[in-house]
């Protein structure tokens, strides 16, 4: 099997790119995608993400995340630079912790139209508790649907130890 | 999608206000809610909370406990703020673990008529044994039902390791 | 829902008793329960116990374990004061691994008649192998009947990494 | 080497007796000394305390740290179920962080006149941010005393990983 | 239920003997059973195994791996100090890591007819890459059987992180 | 059981051999097998590769990662010396993670028939994201093709910890 | 010993106020201090800081570190809030990492005139590196200045694992 | 430099001996030593001991600790089987943590006269608090006096993690 | 204090730099530096690089490692993306572990004449071997000449477990 | 710098050798030596040995221990795949932990005359104790036997945590 061509690349202009201006203000339109070449065989890529930050709508304060997603593309991949540049867009944008997890699914299901995806975000404590949102989707009429129920009834049956230090 | 509105955020009342008086007697009054925006889809939000301690009923001793709670929400979600007060309003409460765990999945259903809940508290240690109590609810009628049955079957097969220290 | 009453906790005996005579022999008959104040909905309760201690049969060297105990209540609930009572009660007692897991679970069936319950035993090493029984029971023409079939099937296809050190 | 006899024990008045009344109101009467029998040697004891509270004096929330108390004994050693009881009096008790930790060392240099004591509070965190205190005193006109001035000195070169969760 | 009794503890002769005579070339001959006193319900026990050593069959060299086996007894359990015996006996056997964890296994199968069996080696890297074998069985004819085959069918779907270090 | 022959080993070119002249650019060719002795029973092979480099195809700038490769062996076994040369011949190479994954996997399957094989690859970060790719396969027209796409369907449910650090 | 009192505490404007307007901008001005209290004892007091976040000067990229700050107190104490505030104003500077502990430590000082001070960031990897400064300082004509400079010769003689995942 | 002869074991009885009959009340003089072989240099031998029991000699109840014994041999070492014998002597011993930890030390000076010995134990919590003390010694008239007591002055300056579970 | 300026940032001519041709042979020329802006503190910078390789020099085979740089600067730094392309130059170069950390000291002593400087490589095994070199340096005729001398005398007393897994 | 020349590795004869022939009788003529190119500077080298076995001189069984070698090297440094065949030899050497260790420092004295030396064994438990021997030399007449002696002083004064598992 061959490298990844030039012409396979062409689209990729984010990546290597010194001339970029970044955005701090939410904004889904930076993100890119290239191809996926083995469309043949459904496999999973996870995205691990812990440089995550945005600003409580409220108090205004900011918060931090590591966030993970993992989808099983269909014709298109996400370019993982233009994922780094639109999370940065979140750093000046004001939401709570459930509602940031679920756009961030919703932006790259209207870019990629995933077979299956989930994004799972673990913030830091606020007065003590920290919040953990989980939300996932499978493609409508096709056998990952079913798959995303199954991997949401059986979510997180062992939370990890947190101590807040 | 736009940040949550001032209007969405108006019955938030205890995040960011610093005039609030803290009950240290049990009270599940004090506990607010926001709409949950994303009813279109299922999802899982966590809190982890590190941070509980009551009293035994029977001694008066101090107890001290990690709680995780894990829901799918409904039409409500909780402020977490405000279960952050609901957990203080136990620091003076006297009950066994298996009771207190039991109680809050409880009080939680009451308040938000979630699709899905599950409470686990793990307990420091008297006498050189620890105590982790874990219940789950499902909505009655819905597939909720039958995921909360089937998270019961196979809750903690991999016990973490204890040791004391 | 209020705490425990004095009435509720007529019973326990030992928790908070300071005239304890402590048994270092095998004795069942220390054990105490207590009433499942929540008996609408099944739940789960956990003790990690490590620090239980027991003798060879064969070469009467102490033996060394942590035992963790899970268990869906009926009624009754054991009381985990009279637990430490029941270990402290193996502190002479010779027996194998294998037979001292079996017997507290058979004990414990027969104290609190569970809807289901599970043993893990965790020794230290001997001759530089050490041994891990974990037995398992549902109680009899229930749904746990055949819970702990499946629990069983499914154990610990994770072993923890040992090093013996 | 005889065990202790009941002699020396007779001034243990807290440890195995149940008829305790806990104060919740920081009171440092409540801690109990016994003698020390190897006054021949200099030597340690350290307590390890993952279950202290007081609360924030400005807000009223509640405060959660571990403290670690080392010391060298002279003629009296502190009994640790009398300084679980000074412990639990600190649960209402409104001081900043810094503040506690001073005044437990204050307090048991009072009841103890020790060679060498070290109090470190390791708090969980507050607006993202969390506080270890430390403070330790050697007796004057001692060796201790340049001892104590050394491990200050030193203090903490090496601080654990903190990431809040 | 009553201790082992020296009449059921008459054919362990390895236990507690110290005028044996070790071998260190492969010999399945050394092990020794016992028998099961709890044949009324199935059960797992594990043996942890971190000293196994062998030697490669091309170069010479020896070879080291942690040895987890798994099992359902039948009639008959295997004692803990003849498998000690027993993996002494490969310290100058040449074979791949493959090949000796199925010779395990089938020894196993042949001296214990177990109900289940599985064997599990993770050996120290060659050339920058470790190799874990796993084989199970379940007892033809019975639930085992499909049972063998499901645990192999979802074995390790999270390998543990190895970094050579 | 006797131990590999030197008629069963004459295949086994690379190991053990000095002469060697390592490939750094793509090259399947290098891969070498041996029959698999136990056919009989349907076991796994886990190689982890903690090893692995490869360069950027935009940038030419190298890439890292460990690699968790897990198979069901047919008639044939890949032996890990040629799987080392193998992966240095991706030293030159220039493809995306997910690409490179991908194309192990089929290098493999080519050379192998496996029953069944998994190709995890987990890459460290460029721009604070780190990419973790992950497929799978089954044998057509067999059980294998089944657990392919159930292991796919519940594939990483709990994903590890990375902060970057 | 009293707790802090109502005068003691009027300074501490911040904690506890909901009507903060944070900065994003560089401003060493928001920085409070209280009263030392334990003017007799030298003693330390670290902030744990794990959510910094600062921008890079040349690319305008997202930085991200772990700071650890240490002081010994003389007059003044810095109040946490405001610690925390004057974070947040990093958030849209930029300047290299070495640049930005420096500026933390001599803020501090002007603010303090601590007896000694020590600030260490833990940054994440570019390009597979990361990049931890640390600087101290102790007040010039004390025994503080001489430790500060042993503590420098004698910094992070075991440095922490990094393996950038 | 050849193995250690027959007649340099002749005097090591307990070792690899199958009649031993273990005491369970304290008694010292189950100890052994054989010869130093290498008095030429100093240096030192660590035991880990984890399975250390006695009795509160108060309450009567088990307390466990793990023990972690180093020294630097004179003419005479301690056969650590012995050893393992001499802890199990403490099976049924009454006396404070603080007392066992130096009669641990005293009994072995005794014996062996040692150039530099410390013991430190590690116990598990009562009430919360678990207690670890430290005991030290140098041969009077030797460097190793002064080593002691440097030793001391530095125990312990960066407590473990401790958190009851 | 100001961010660092444009002009202060001229030389900087790699970091954001996409035009860069990265070199595989070793080349230290590709280093650059910048001006220290807080030469009236001597402070430590460190750098963590977990993604080394170079080959072996007899053998032809790549080695990994970890490498930790640690030093005092002078005038200059070094511009860690500099850095990063001066690793990659030993992508193709063969040596020895403990010739590859001297040579990296002595480019970085000439390129930056630092105060101080040490350079730690923590290599994968071969054979179940690690090597870990280390090597220091302090600028003739001041302070950290005495200094880079006492590091190395206690370099390591506590050396990290490796168990090569 | 120039890489090690084909000339400079003429006497490296087991490096890359498949002709080799293991002994696993204690031979230390099996160790090999190179030159060392960095007279000019003194510095460390740690070789990580987690795959050293050896059999008890009194029972024959097997003994297993990781061992931690660091030395300063003078003229000449020891090859590391020799050290390899040398720790072979031990295989079948019968001798007590203590002085294996104290052989392996005085054998590598011997062929080395290094400036220092430390060898460090950690060894696997029997009869629940574990045995961890540590030496160490400086060359005599030069300041590192001092370094020796200090280095001896203040050996392991933070004790691993050892559980037996
Ligand atoms: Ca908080
Ligand atoms: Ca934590
Ligand atoms: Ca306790
Ligand atoms: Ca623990
Ligand atoms: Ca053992
Ligand atoms: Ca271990
Ligand atoms: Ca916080
Ligand atoms: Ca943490
Ligand atoms: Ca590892
Ligand atoms: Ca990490
Ligand atoms: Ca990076
Ligand atoms: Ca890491
Ligand atoms: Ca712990
Ligand atoms: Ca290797
Ligand atoms: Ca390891
Ligand atoms: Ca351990």
């Amino acid at each position: 099997m061959s490298e990844r061509s030039e012409k396979e690349l062409k689209d990729i202009k984010l990546l290597g790119n010194q001339g970029i201006k970044y955005k701090y203000d939410y904004d889904p339109s930076v993100l890119e995608t290239f191809e996926n070449k083995h469309q043949g065989n459904d496999y999973f890529v996870k995205f691990n993400c812990p440089e995550f930050t945005s600003v409580c709508p409220k108090t205004g304060q900011p918060d931090f995340a590591t966030i993970y997603i993992s989808y099983v593309p269909g014709k298109l991949m996400v370019e993982s630079k233009s994922l780094k540049l639109y999370f940065f867009s979140f750093r000046n944008h004001g939401d709570f912790h459930e509602d940031c997890i679920n756009m961030i699914m919703k932006d790259l299901i209207n870019l990629l139209d995933p077979k299956y995806i989930e994004v799972w975000g673990k913030f830091t404590p606020r007065g003590g508790i920290s919040i953990d949102p989980y939300c996932n989707y499978g493609r409508k009429g096709t056998k990952w649907e079913e798959v995303a129920e199954k991997r949401l009834f059986y979510h997180d049956m062992y939370p990890e130890k947190v101590d807040n230090r």
